[in-house]
């Protein structure tokens, strides 16, 4: 990959920070030692069609490399490891199980905990997310214990650490504000050894400081 | 792919017939023309050990391939699709931008479309559902008309058909007791022309005839 440029916000709310799906990127490429440049849009204007070019949904991340323009940061940190052993082993069996496991984090573990991360971070005060809230958690318990179960005895989701663990750890980071992660000695050590990776904390520090720019955010 | 088996259900409620995630890979296998045989479990069964050695959130599809265990329906029609120009065009451009399109189908399409899927069939009488549904709908919307935008004037998610159309087609399936999708003629259109496809039909009508099994299927 060359020229590679990803889009991330130039400032979001405080609950936000540290969640945008740009980190996961960012980490990627900091883990597959790839520069890169950050385009920085204010949270307005992913609704505008200039915007929409790049992302069809006007979500972030979008990622421009090698004059195509991609979303989705499942598919950009898959594209970015099959350019990096760092990020995925080259065999066929370790190529198959990293995706696997990419979409295991994506779209089973995912949408619970994102349900409940909505939830409480947009909608707590609302009449239907108190009466709603126990099965929501019970549903999120559901995905943490059978990832507690598999990651018991591992250090990584595979024999190693892969953008899979980029992905999950991203996720599991969207109920940081409960204890239902740290409830769990396997999920809790799980997360804190991936954010231990020194190309975790520069994707954040370097996100983070984009916020801190004096570009004005629209409401 | 060799001695490829497929795992779903021996038989489910009404609802949920035909929109069980096994008919995902069922499809991609017989756009692929690839061989396989079906395993079938009673819904009960997936919580148990053995099963979960084959799928660590004892959900459906699982798939075995080349003596190699695989879940996560996305995964599964990547790899599957990887074997097949039926699915996804060989070149780097199209393989990037079929992962883009299938990633976008089940993290940001899915989640929305399921939230409403499983409120109306599951939890519809509930007193927090009908205080929540006008928002729950409202966030289907801003998906659909995001990519009634991106198909019109469009056939296919790419310039043919590809696994993404698979997983999107499923996907806009979850909530066909709605008519969301109906409402949009682009939407309505690219779904029906995707489910006429002599594929989906001989997948679909697979699917239904194993829940028509005489295996007892516990509560």
């Amino acid at each position: 990959m060359n020229k590679i440029t990803v889009t991330g916000f130039n400032g979001v709310p405080p609950f936000a920070q540290g969640l945008v799906r740009d980190l996961r990127v960012r980490w990627a490429l900091e883990e597959a030692g790839l520069p890169y440049d950050v385009d920085l849009i204010a949270v307005g204007e992913r609704k505008s069609d200039a915007y929409r070019r790049k992302h069809p949904f006007g979500l972030v991340p979008a990622l421009a490399a090698d004059e195509m323009a991609l979303f989705e940061s499942g598919a950009i940190l898959y594209l970015i490891a099959e350019q990096s052993e760092a990020l995925m082993p080259s065999d066929k069996r370790g190529r198959a199980h990293t995706l696997v496991w990419m979409f295991a984090a994506l779209n089973t573990v995912e949408p619970s905990v994102n349900n409940l991360s909505v939830m409480d971070l947009q909608h707590g005060e609302e009449p239907w997310a108190k009466l709603r809230r126990p099965s929501v958690v019970e549903a999120v318990k559901v995905r943490l214990d059978a990832l507690a179960v598999w990651l018991d005895g591992r250090d990584y989701l595979l024999d190693r650490f892969t953008a899979a663990d980029i992905l999950m750890t991203t996720v599991l980071r969207l109920i940081r504000h409960t204890d239902l992660v740290a409830q769990s000695a396997v999920l809790d050590a799980y997360v804190k050894r991936c954010e231990a990776r020194p190309t975790f904390q520069k994707a954040l520090r370097d996100q983070l400081a984009d916020y801190a720019s004096p570009v004005p955010v629209p409401a």
